[in-house]
């Protein structure tokens, strides 16, 4: 089968021949239906070796969906040709935060030494992917492999970052988005749906704040020096609830502390390498900053559920395997609308 | 000024002739702008003394706002000319509870001898209304107070029965309003402002039902024999995670534990007077099983912000003060759609 | 090896001697350190075919711990000599519900037709047993495997009727323990390590009560006619805040609701048969009533953990596995203190 | 009356003699029984005019209990003679979060200009203070008063920052209190009072940490080079669940970093001008980090019935009001053991 691997650091991924894998037992063969291509791939193909405590070669594409092909031994709850979802972030599956469904938060995630398929082992940017165990797998209730695919960190990352304030954002009280990109146009759409908070959308596109007017941003402002001010304004002078940054650098990150309230939520998803330094003068009274990262495997039937009766759904533009080179060079020049979906 | 009052139990009520009340310290004086007549006023009018403990004559309403007039020495937060609702449920103001906003629940209330303006105290069928502190009003946010009065109880009632299962309510979930009456049809509304759940609305009426379903119910169900079974098919056989059991006899009770799941919700906000036996056979697993009376002080500021955006709409019906009788008769009749609302 | 089987429904088990099963892919074998001896066995052994939905022959024993003898195919958490305990409630290990750690509500449960090892499935009171997956295994964090072995049910349960409630047990409130048996003299002392609530134990035997004070309770109630007012003077007539009945029949139940206050949850624990009406005049407002089913996979962590730091103690009694009927026999004439636990 | 009355900016304090004040409308008058010296208010001495928005002359003292002495024309939930605490921070008393019980965070702090008695208003270092609202008060529940004062900040402050913590302190997890002093040692009663953790103590002097052993401490860890390895040998390397800072200077907070694990709380108490800085790189996963300010009328409520019922308590020393020049002089040398309580 084909698999567009990263084989030496800082050269270029290949796309190459390699055999099929056969489950072992506990594990599944997915037959790939989709897989995201992510800014985070263009990352990893940059890093020098180190920075990830992977090991070469790998396939990439951490966002996947497809069919189950074949099942290896000890495998219950899953056959042959259904339709699955693959959750990204790969734990032990057996501590605490494993069997919480929070894999990934796992806590021997540090001893495995890679994050996932796609993240230091074998993902879906291939013919099929192998899949450790059952436990990492999400029927799709009757969405398109294609269309789900970029739901598992897209959708998933944003929705465990709003989920866990939604207490926060009782009527009358506002969301804002900072960066409407891929994540951040499904914050948009998963605020809409899950809260009633009044929603205001930053980004330094216009076309951007366009597009997330017309999926249910209440308010859009221009990411510019009278940010702060608008954003307070369209709050009626009390500041946002949540502040959910997809960029996360320190200029957002200020801007994000300059538009909460106290008792806000301030998320930090985005990894873009900034930090807010929070204190009794610079952050609003009890407002809480924190980093979130990913999803858990709950959290994903959730984001499926909400795309299978349409209440969300991902701008996507769909293209072969063999163009994958082309496409992630289109992501690095900004040409990609939406997500980029490779489908076998 | 004119006041519409229950003079003698078991007797009707009269429209009389009475002074307009002067604020004391701490009170407030409120020009009324709109006054709901609810079903439960109806009951008031019937009952033999003693059924509660309230003294007469009183007057009626317990769905109000109106205007500030006049403030008695020490008022600091409202002023003359502001408008304002007026929370329903009066407590003590100093418990713990009522210092959490939650005078539905004043742990005095059974010293207390009276529930409110309306229910023992002078209520809002008037020119005029006394309360007795700033804390129990709640500015309307632009809202007309003809268009918010009924809030204070038809929408603050389910709203306080929903917001406490919000966290059941996830994505792929479904809730079942049974009984699309004034608060059935608010909560309607509010499920879907406020969550993703699907939502199935029950009613032996199939006007209301078409009602349900313009405003939000993503199906409806006859009450009738094959009812259960119908709504176990809309939930794909999983059962409910909510039902707002706005009717509240046994046969409604009964269907609530045959349409919910293990871990559900069953909150009884209608007082028709049932009863649900819980036991490890017959209810789900789990599943809480409880009345819920009225809301909170905030619950009521969440209320407003919810009309005053747009989100929630109360169907209703305006009549002059002189009518009041006769609108209470059409009430009992059932020829009131909506609410009706006094406007002086 | 030996096992003491059901081999036939409303006949006694039998001592037999069977293989030691061999684990296939993904299952692991256990080597039996310890299993509690549960009422509920009692029942089993006396209800006629059909009551649930087992197939016998199967070895009895839901309260389990050992040591890893083998590993199947694809088992990568536990390794032979480890000790562990063995989570009792079987689910599919992959519904939303089991990926939340979640299996005693596991949402096929139905389907599985069996709820665990000793009940429907080969259990603890024999030298081995099969777990059909590594995932129902929680290390013993030092704890003695016949010391931890009821810790599975009789703490894990209570545990987590407590565990739900425990933000509705603030200062100044009390928690209700009726029956202070296996799982009641766990409830006491779960409740002294978790909350700062005071606690009033209930039981018909005054030995019972001697014991529930020396191991926490604040208070202790005969249950008889004036329990209930006695209760209430306990909790200062505010009424109790939780009531955790180990009993649950007509009685106990009645009686949780006389003493609990608005907001309380009232939990059934116990398979008594009983049955408590909720309605607007029978229980206080907004409390909940539900039962409550064994616990969760992290729970059982969080036990374990409370037991290896010394904060919480079975009472208990080991014996050998050839005493096994002479010891139900001992059970059933109610002459075993606290748990009976069968050492191989 | 005398009062000890900040006159001038960076000017000493003097006792004054000064009018009693007359409760109006709503205000109640209290004779001190007890008013507590807090560090704070040392800093409010130094500082120059414009730190804070308060106006001289007041006076000092934020910690306060007594009884009852008069009430102003419309107060109905308190009457002479009732000791009582006097809730410290004062808000406006009808916004959302006052009627929350929250007037720590009024919305309107920043128009009112003083955040209460002894804080821009006059407090309680005098014979009566007069505070504007009943609704300020709660009752004592059996304390003498000189025994509640300090509880109103030393022991509330650090009561609002665990409460919200609780449900990350399982049982197994570690929870770390930076910082023994009034603060810290009434935070490390109330995890042992509150929660199953590991409790561990850090501080620079190792007579506090033999304190803190004392009153709960699992361990103690004195501040130095090696702090960061101890803690986190404590938590066997998982990382602390929960981190209250009373010092907040840079170096505790970095502290505080490390020793925390993924989804743990950090929570800045003490007021010492330091920053942590919060990106994916510095602080664990998900790991929140916020200020807190004072705790809630609610909380003082349970802080109190925690005291009542002899679960914590606070070391201190009374000393006249004639001494309390002398009394501020020793706090500032660091001679004060706990809190110095003045009793008139």
């Amino acid at each position: 089968m084909r698999a567009y691997q990263l084989t030496a650091w800082q050269q270029p991924p290949e796309l190459r021949e390699v055999p099929v894998p056969e489950p072992g037992a506990g594990e599944v063969l997915v037959r790939i239906g989709g897989a995201g291509a992510c800014h985070s791939d263009l990352h990893l193909m940059e890093w020098p070796e180190g920075v990830v405590p992977y090991e070469v070669p790998f396939t990439l594409g951490h966002e996947n969906a497809g069919w189950v092909e074949a099942v290896g031994a000890g495998v219950r709850t899953v056959e042959p040709g259904q339709p699955v979802a693959v959750y990204g972030p790969w734990g032990c599956g057996n501590c605490k935060r494993c069997r919480l469904g929070m894999e990934n938060y796992c806590e021997h995630a540090a001893e495995i030494g890679a994050a996932g398929g796609g993240l230091g082992r074998d993902g879906g940017m291939a013919d099929y992917m192998l899949v450790p165990s059952e436990r990492l797998l999400v029927p799709l209730e009757g969405l398109d492999p294609a269309d789900a695919a970029p739901l598992g960190d897209a959708a998933l990352t944003p929705y465990h970052a709003i989920k866990r304030s939604l207490h926060k954002l009782e009527p009358g009280t506002t969301a804002v988005v900072i960066g409407v990109g891929g994540l951040g146009h499904m914050a948009v759409q998963l605020l809409r749906e899950l809260s009633p908070a009044s929603i205001v959308a930053i980004d330094l596109d216009d076309a951007q704040l366009e597009h997330a007017r017309e999926i249910g941003a209440d308010h859009v402002v221009r990411s510019d020096g009278e940010a702060a001010e608008a954003v307070r304004g369209h709050t009626r002078g009390k500041g946002a609830a949540l502040v959910v940054d997809n960029v996360g650098v320190d200029g957002t990150l200020a801007l994000a502390a300059q538009v909460t309230r106290p008792l806000a939520d301030i998320s930090i998803v985005g990894i873009g390498g900034g930090a807010l330094p929070v204190s009794f003068f610079g952050v609003p009274q009890e407002a809480s900053v924190q980093t979130t990262y990913w999803g858990t495997v709950p959290e994903l039937r959730e984001v499926l559920a909400l795309a299978a009766e349409g209440r969300i759904h991902v701008t996507s533009t769909r293209y072969a395997l063999d163009d994958v080179a082309a496409v992630y060079h289109k992501l690095e020049q900004g040409e990609v609308r939406g997500r980029a979906v490779m489908v076998p």
